[in-house]
């Protein structure tokens, strides 16, 4: 495959998204004052006053090298190994995690790493945007495994069935966007174990990248836990991002398992790759705010508040809802099964969402519960008034 | 080619660097609390009072967008894109300017967007750094000319000699690191007929990609020319790094020519290469102070002082000096052809400096000028002594 054909593949991957962001009902509406948009995990309200005097302090010079070229720096590296020792148990490293400028950043920097023209790598769908661009900007081959709705469980029979030789890793979103599941400790054992024995199998280790943006944005009290407590050829992969809702302030990480095979070669090749996606380090205020972002969150009761007022106000009204248990997002079947035509529709009575055929799920539509207080009665108004 | 050769060679081709990083005179001595540092274009001086108030004034949110995501935005592309036509007399427009995370960010994203396995990219040699990683990790091959010391001028005759059917771009660095040679306007209208002729010769136009990381660092009031201004498939790379001394925060800019070929089609490429990177546009905050940004500068007449400084004071003591037109950096040749030994040397004297070896010019080594005035006094001290 030549690399023009890897642009290729590229621009063919998210034509579909660009497509629709140009030309849909987003782009002619979401500029109207009174429009409710639950499109993307975008904040609706100001941003949260913590983060704002966070930038402000660090903004204050301590030393000469205070803006001066960043790395990982020990730091933050040290604040991320505290989060992550005490979130899942595992004694993570300072040395195996790598600052990326969020996790979008961490993604490619860690599939081009370890991705090869002859490998192939395992993404779910419904996906997030941007995982066969990540894919296919290695060279390696995307491989889709879907999952059904309205559940959309992990399904250990279809993935253990696309694995083939050349499976070099799979990508695992818990949290999940857009279908809001968390896959539970029996679901990630039985994933271990069917990439355990496929590893064994074809003689090399499948590696698990663990999409984990939405691991602290989690409902009803659920324990989250992490594919990394399960198998050890995990790479975790974070942003602040979400947490802080300001995804335009770019910070997260990639951080291997302590036992993680050929732990120092595959951290000396996520450097380089960070090198070459253009100095991809979080910037230097970033990296100096650290352990004050690290402490900030959006109120997720106020989130899970949105999530119950409009499950519950969408099911009255008749439609067919999903219960998120994590993310900012819900899934509803469009009523009429074209979610385009609905999705036009609707933006015509007030109410922006993404329709389901942009992330694979013809059919749905995807509500970000980022939207106010105000813009839930408001969009609530949009879903009744497109039934009549 | 395979991708996992593609990943060695991106590894190859920065071994030197990073061993050196890790092991040599720089590791063992930057710390010292007396060491008198001229190896990176770094800081040595508390930032500017106006990045900081800058970065504070922009981290008050505006609205509820302030942190969201950012592509290349309309209003800083403005401020860029008005910034270029008063530089340049070029009608720049708008949405040809791709906001990128530094110079760093504007070459990777560039030269994959362009580059195809086949292809080959042709740099001038000494390099920056990082010149092969980024073409390598498109795919192409670099192609190396080499230009001789101690004038480095522009070797027409080389490049043309270098040029074949599959050359599809070509990196020009002026003001140049390491040499500090400003290309005049002569030498880059040779350039472009040179380039015309074998765009035409063989079918399709060889891109100028050229990196002007250093375009307002420009001394004895020289008027600074950019190659845009002479060849029409020019891609014009910028960061604000150099200017404001603070390269921990990354932004800047690839800016295309307006009658660069095919135009819409590459700037979607580019945005593309621009997603895949991991979002590869300037953090909001970046973005939002980006006339502030614009209107910053180091203090270029006291960089001015410390080069005539230097180079007077070291020509004095017998030592072989270039005397750079711009950039950080001054060129010394080490006065026993072994610069790497000399570097070592020097460092148990007091002063570090960079090993020519590190950018293809053995037999030299490379001071940067960002040092404070009493740092250079320290400096040419062990300057002295080592030559006892």
């Amino acid at each position: 495959m030549t690399a023009e054909n890897r642009m290729d593949r590229m621009i063919r991957s998210v034509a579909h998204v660009f497509d629709w962001f140009g030309d849909g009902a987003y782009a002619r509406h979401h500029l109207d004052p009174d429009i409710a948009d639950f499109t993307f995990g975008n904040p609706q309200e100001l941003p949260l006053p913590g983060l704002v005097s966070a930038l402000q302090h660090h903004a204050v010079p301590q030393d000469k090298d205070w803006f001066a070229y960043k790395f990982s720096e020990p730091a933050p590296r040290a604040v991320v190994a505290a989060s992550l020792q005490a979130r899942t148990g595992i004694p993570f490293r300072d040395e195996d995690i790598a600052l990326t400028a969020g996790a979008f950043g961490g993604l490619g920097v860690t599939i081009r790493a370890l991705c090869d023209v002859d490998d192939e790598v395992i993404f779910l769908s419904p996906p997030w945007f941007f995982y066969e661009l990540m894919i296919a900007s290695s060279g390696a081959t995307p491989v889709r495994v879907r999952l059904s709705g309205p559940d959309f469980a992990l399904d250990h029979d279809a993935i253990a069935a696309a694995i083939t030789p050349r499976t070099r890793a799979i990508i695992v979103n818990s949290p999940n966007n857009p279908t809001g599941r968390i896959y539970r400790p029996a679901e990630l054992a039985a994933l271990a174990r069917l990439l355990e024995a496929a590893s064994e199998r074809h003689g090399r280790p499948i590696t698990l990248l663990s999409d984990e943006a939405y691991n602290r944005i989690v409902f009803d009290g659920i324990e989250f836990e992490s594919a990394a407590q399960h198998y050890g050829p995990t790479i975790t992969i974070y942003t602040y991002g979400k947490t802080l809702l300001a995804p335009g302030q770019r910070v997260g990480y990639a951080a291997l398992n302590p036992e993680f095979p050929d732990r120092e070669a595959v951290n000396y090749k996520i450097f380089v790759q960070q090198l070459a996606a253009g100095w991809g380090f979080p910037n230097a205020l970033l990296q100096h705010a650290m352990a004050d972002l690290e402490a900030l969150s959006v109120d997720i009761e106020a989130l899970q508040r949105r999530r119950d007022r409009m499950v519950a106000a969408l099911t009255e009204m008749g439609y067919e809802v999903t219960k998120p248990e994590g993310t900012f997002y819900l899934m509803v079947r469009a009523p009429d099964a074209d979610d385009m035509a609905f999705t036009e529709r609707l933006a015509e009575h007030g109410a922006l969402v993404l329709p389901g055929a942009i992330v694979e799920s013809p059919g749905w539509f995807r509500i970000s519960l980022t939207a106010s207080d105000a813009m839930v009665e408001r969009g609530l108004e949009a879903f009744r008034a497109v039934l009549r």
